[in-house]
């Protein structure tokens, strides 16, 4: 029998799911769930159906777990704990600042319909955060290091976009290679933002705009690039959608800890990720942990819960005997 | 309330063990059992006491989680079980091919005892473990790769010093970085052991032997060398002990995956250890599972289990508010 799933809104992340479910054999994707025309969305599924958001309620017999694809600013501080009086969910929030409150608000939700709710799946947080932890209780006297990149930052990009003469634009994070070279030799540097990252920009001017102008504005745009090292180059739109359309992304995640009865030993514990999809990829973490979702539920364990509560096996189609035999 | 810790085996592990303790505020330990003359065993910390074996039994209201320091050819297939019947236990079984048997033993004797016992924990088996079975979850379409080193390996150091005419020796296995390159690149290259690894030995002769049949019974000794590019470098006992008394490790774990609806998407993820001290690490994993398992038995979750059954947040002196605050 499969996992039935449902698709709560249709960007990147919502296709990229869909992908994902794809490529998992035991499960099955039922619909897509917009706040569009459904007769105006096309999916790629055969099997599955375009529904409007409003349309969800009636649905709950038929889904046994669904994905919510809002953005973190607005979409899933209220589609979460909504929907998670209705469904097994998972979302991907990823507003760090943000994560007690929106736990306890889908926590209390969950709990009083019986439901199972993950937030804040996907790679950061997600894969990282999961990282963090490991290394940490491991190796408690030490120093974590989280880089990201190199890669294309959504809100970045948009920033430039915004700025005056500036037809479009991209961004790319990229972790300043001396600095992981610091890391990984064990110094424990202190880093500063502007040492450990640098901004590339790919920026199409429009006709007769003032480069010079929009470089400075760009370089000096408090929070975003001031910060930074940042470099603009300016390039045709035929160039940006040859080279530039892509949404690649990944990072590093390093802890340097001392071991021995005087701390007198180094380890690195490195994890990293290359991903020329950034949305794909946090796409199938999430249906890796939408098959969790869905025994965990079974099991009666109810509530919100991270990727910090979920053992390991329960992500894998495998048995615990398989698990055990073929990859411990 | 601190978790109050006995230490089975006092090696190169047990003192590890003894380490980790030392720096993990919540652990304390209380003794060490040794199957030598109690009173010829020095051990680091001053609050902790040497017991013979056989006085295990009377300890066990005074032991919260016994670890075991054995080895796994002959010690841990008995020494398990049989704890298992008395205190939580966690041990590092590294036979890869019997761990099934080994966990239905264990299984057995916890379960009938009411104790929790973690079977297997390290870095591989162990962390490389949960990397393996994390990344093939998340990209089930896709190819994985464990390379080791570069580092010392024990069993090899001693086939190595088993050879006729030498005093002494020290082997190193190293990951072949064409190999390394040759995944990261997505390109799921099928490679043989050959291509994987090299073999580095450091050899002392005895006075007067013969050089040349010492290096060729090296490279041709069948399991071990025979497989391999083999180096065999022929130094003083002095410049042994000063540059290889050491007992580093570490590796890779590289899992290269698809993505996209037509699996169009390259993605890697890729962790990777690099230890000055291999079992003062492998160690500080295993006590961060000794505090998981002390919780999970004190919430009656009992018998046997991997790293692949323990919530991450388990291993963490942390709450779970901490945890999502902090580290998600």
């Amino acid at each position: 029998m499969s996992i039935r799933i449902g698709i709560y809104g249709y960007g990147n992340l919502g296709r990229g799911v869909e992908c994902a479910i794809r490529h998992n054999k035991d499960m099955q994707l039922v619909g897509v769930f917009t706040r569009r025309q459904p007769e105006t969305v096309k999916i790629l599924t055969e099997e599955a159906k375009v529904y409007h958001v409003s349309e969800a309620e009636k649905m709950q017999n038929e889904i046994d777990v669904m994905i919510i694809c809002g953005g973190s600013a607005t979409d899933l501080p209220k589609q979460t704990p909504a929907l998670a009086k209705m469904f097994n969910v998972v979302d991907s929030f990823d507003t760090h600042a943000r994560i007690p409150e929106h736990f306890e608000a889908v926590n209390e939700s969950a709990l009083s319909a019986g439901k199972t709710a993950m937030i804040s799946v996907g790679w950061d947080p997600g894969m990282f955060s999961l990282n963090r932890l490991y290394a940490e209780a491991v190796l408690p006297d030490g120093q974590a290091y989280t880089f990201w990149g190199k890669g294309v930052s959504q809100g970045h990009s948009d920033a430039i976009r915004r700025v005056e003469g500036v037809a479009d634009g991209k961004q790319y994070t990229v972790p300043v290679p001396e600095a992981l070279d610091a890391v990984r030799s064990g110094k424990n540097p202190e880093l500063t933002t502007r040492e450990k990252h640098t901004r590339e920009c790919y920026v199409v001017a429009e006709e007769g705009a003032d480069k010079a102008k929009i470089e400075a504005e760009i370089k000096n745009m408090p929070n975003y690039f001031a910060d930074y090292d940042t470099t603009v180059n300016f390039i045709t739109a035929q160039e940006l959608k040859e080279k530039h359309s892509g949404i690649p992304h990944g990072g590093f995640v390093i802890r340097s800890g001392k071991t021995g009865f005087d701390l007198e030993h180094d380890n690195i514990i490195e994890y990293s990720l290359k991903l020329d999809s950034n949305p794909e990829f946090t796409a199938s973490v999430i249906c890796a942990y939408a098959r969790a979702v869905f025994r965990l539920n079974k099991e009666g364990s109810v509530g919100c819960k991270t990727v910090f509560d979920v053992p390991p096996a329960y992500l894998s189609a495998k048995t615990g005997e398989q698990l055990r035999k073929e990859l411990l």
